[in-house]
């Protein structure tokens, strides 16, 4: 596709909606990734069907900060979902953060719904569950899914189960009206969400309005789940079986996009929020390929995504892109393909990747990698460079949490948080996509690489302005005791006393 | 393809020809399998339009056991390609090695000549290099390469270089002859090799006679060499350099075979001997994607290999395949393709694949891990039990030599042998493909599991009768001083004194 087609389509962009795949899996989960069960076939048509992004990034190791990284366009040190309680820490909204998404910042939704579209989330938010931060305070028409992520409380005594909320009410919570059988990991949840997807796009299709769509669902977050129809299915378990559950999902979507032929007007995009928790496998985790770790680090298992980009008619069939990209980009990249600009007031991250889509063009932009508000890594071409390294403490460790089990790479996987900002840890991704193998200090290729990534983190430093930390404070009071629509459900939980406290984040 | 076409086609099998593609690459050095800069772009193409085999292995970790056993079906315990000097050793054919392959062995060319086939061996023989075991003698009628592997020496002085055959003569030698750059990695062997292969195929098209190429070139392995126009153009380096000029190789081979018009009237095999050596990583070696390890270890990094079936109007395109295969197998199934029957007396460990190929369907069939006659580990199904474990000695690892860097399983990646007779570690290779988590001893699964498979390895020990080993003794009288057709060339150096020794297998 030349510039012709880009500005024949750029003239008539009235009608291209977005979907937005936003899972936790890991790089190595797909069959075209190489996981070798190769049991994603509506995944790897979607890939051989659009273009397949190999060098592809989440915006945190975690869940919480890269769903408001996609959906503002910045990096979480910006956006506020961050912790400064401690050290480079990962944190996330549990249900007893007092914070969320502040009011200042402008998320996708927002700006889309300016333009005519209609946005639904499906899945979980995530981004603070105070009522403030109410995804449809933010830009949604629709919600239908969980403020927190599925895993416990399960018994609703002590502490109140996740609600699952259809628009401004809860309809019910988890493990109490709807099901997870934890015991054989049944639950009907994502044949649900596949059933939501499906109804949006329909009427959608027919009132012939444009939307924004955002499928992010719970699974195969642990505890995993999947339909019975496809429990005991997988060569790889239940982790599998959910797996096959969401690709068989994506599959149903984009034929249901095709049947209504408004497949041409939707670009879809694939991708994941951080890598596969290898703290739950072998039972409960994915694959992050032959990448060193997993979720909650930053080495590439735990940020380096699997993505796909789908559009039929525009991108062309089987592309491979290795432009450096990052879930930041989604929130650019829609508002082009709405042909509206990002806002000009703030530091936006995220940037256009229609060139290095439709003309196969290479952008050159640097990854960076936070935990908390310490840039830990940064990536400029084929090289990273690690200026902090730290897997997790050796307290968490000896407990069995291992972010990194069967890997230890010495002075790289570090128990100790370990500072290299003086020299740093360099490896060429190429060569050494497992980072395994440091560049040796000495070397004219660490000399010649690190003048040039330097000037990259000083200017991200200098113009760094960190937004106020959302993710500080944690207050049992704040939980869902009692969401909206609860009355009505006779759901009502009774609220403990306010005790705010600093959230502890261990790793 | 049902049942008639596979009958049909046998009706008419008289010209079927066969390309094996044999080198040392590891499961996850093909963009297919997921390595990461997806440079592979023809074994791509070759395995969308033919069968990609997920379970494939081959039958010993090293590369000389592995040739003889592809060429024979047998294991390398039963046709004599293992040592006996010291308990579980992978041995080889190095230059001073005084065995090779039995005349009483019946090679795959020897059977398919008597069926009218012209056998030709492009590379690397490395069944034995004194005059008994040349490979015309054991049913090749062409060959083209060397009889041991381009590693030094480089000098040409003290100990003769390698040197390169043209059927019964040899014609150069490595470094002297036939250049090797070990500063910059150049080197045009690829491409004379390539060029062999399209010369042979035009040559039988054109006398319409049935082939059997064997393309078995040294390539990838170290020291690795590219030739100029392939320097510099891979993120791998220069170990992706020479993965894609032998991607391109293939690539011309098989549209030679379309333009020649007898793509359908040949059935063409990629897969690899052993697995990607990390020691050699990251500058010289390749990726075994999540496996455990890397070649001369039992573990899957080591055996299991990429492997593509490709035969246009027969292979239904873009077929994946669980079958367990192993190299052993492509002797069988290449006899049958010919409409020949395997010897019968003597065991023949490869099965005929056609029925996974052709109909789709999955043949139970163990595979074997072996280190010299020692059974390491056997998978049956989705499980694989190690009854012995062992990586490399301390002593080797502490000298730098490490098989597994940065991968380190405890109790299972161990640096003494460990014997596991009594109760196997057992690892469920679908859930845990990386072979991290052991089986409980007391689960129902463990229990249940090891039931079936001790029956399989009880009737496997009960039958088996090794072969006289032909890899105990070493001589360095036995080098390549003189090989024939030394005199024509001037190049016949001098033969020391007979000294046999017992050769010293470290691993």
């Amino acid at each position: 596709v030349g510039p012709e087609a880009l500005l024949s389509w750029k003239s008539k962009r009235t009608f291209t909606s977005f979907g937005v795949f936003f899972l936790q899996m890991g790089w190595g989960d797909l069959g075209v990734f190489g996981e070798p069960s190769k049991e994603t076939p509506n995944l790897d048509q979607m890939a051989s069907e659009g273009m397949l992004f190999l060098d592809f990034y989440t915006a945190n190791p975690l869940c919480s900060p890269s769903r408001a990284a996609l959906l503002t366009g910045r990096l979480p040190v910006r956006n506020g979902f961050y912790t400064t309680n401690a050290h480079a820490r990962n944190a996330y909204t549990p249900q007893d953060i007092v914070g969320g998404i502040p009011d200042s910042e402008l998320l996708l939704p927002e700006l889309l719904k300016k333009a005519g579209y209609t946005n639904k989330i499906i899945g979980k938010w995530h981004l603070g569950h105070r009522p403030q931060f109410h995804p449809m305070k933010h830009g949604f028409d629709e919600w239908f899914g969980s403020p927190n992520c599925h895993f416990g409380p399960f018994d609703n005594r002590v502490l109140p189960n996740i609600p699952v909320y259809r628009d401004w009410e809860m309809i019910g919570r988890y493990y109490e009206d709807f099901k997870i059988d934890l015991k054989t990991g049944e639950a009907n949840l994502t044949q649900i969400y596949l059933q939501e997807a499906l109804d949006f796009i329909s009427k959608q299709q027919a009132s012939q309005q444009p939307f924004f769509l955002y499928w992010a669902i719970d699974a195969t977050h642990a505890p995993v789940y999947a339909s019975k129809h496809f429990l005991g299915t997988s060569q790889r378990g239940l982790y599998g079986d959910a797996v096959r559950e969401i690709d068989d999902s994506i599959g149903k979507i984009l034929k249901h996009l095709q049947k209504l032929g408004i497949s041409e007007n939707t670009f879809v995009f694939f991708t994941s929020d951080n890598g596969a928790a290898l703290i739950s496998a072998p039972k409960q985790g994915g694959s992050n390929g032959r990448f060193l770790c997993g979720k909650q680090t930053t080495f590439e298992g735990g940020m380096r995504e699997p993505a796909i980009a789908w559009w039929p008619g525009h991108i062309p069939a089987g592309g491979v892109s290795h432009q450096l990209g990052n879930v930041m980009d989604l929130f650019t990249t829609s508002l082009s393909l709405a042909g509206l600009q990002p806002p000009s007031d703030r530091q936006i991250d995220g940037i256009d990747l229609l060139p290095a889509i439709l003309q196969g063009k290479l952008i050159d932009r640097p990854i960076f990698y936070y935990r908390g508000n310490e840039m830990m890594a940064v990536r400029v071409g084929l090289y990273k460079a690690h200026y902090w390294t730290w897997s997790n403490s050796w307290e968490e460790y000896s407990k069995g949490i291992d972010f990194c089990p069967g890997q230890n790479v010495s002075g790289v996987t570090t128990h100790t948080q370990e500072e290299h900002t003086t020299l740093p840890l360099l490896f060429h991704l190429g060569r050494d996509p497992g980072e395994k193998y440091p560049l040796s200090f000495a070397s004219d290729e660490y000399q010649r690489t690190m003048e040039q990534i330097s000037v990259v983190v000083q200017h991200h430093k200098a113009t760094m302005v960190p937004g106020e930390p959302q993710l500080n404070v944690c207050d049992k009071a704040v939980m869902n005791w009692s969401p909206p629509g609860c009355e009505k459900l006779g759901k009502c939980l009774k609220q403990p006393k306010s005790d705010p406290k600093k959230c502890f984040w261990p790793h």
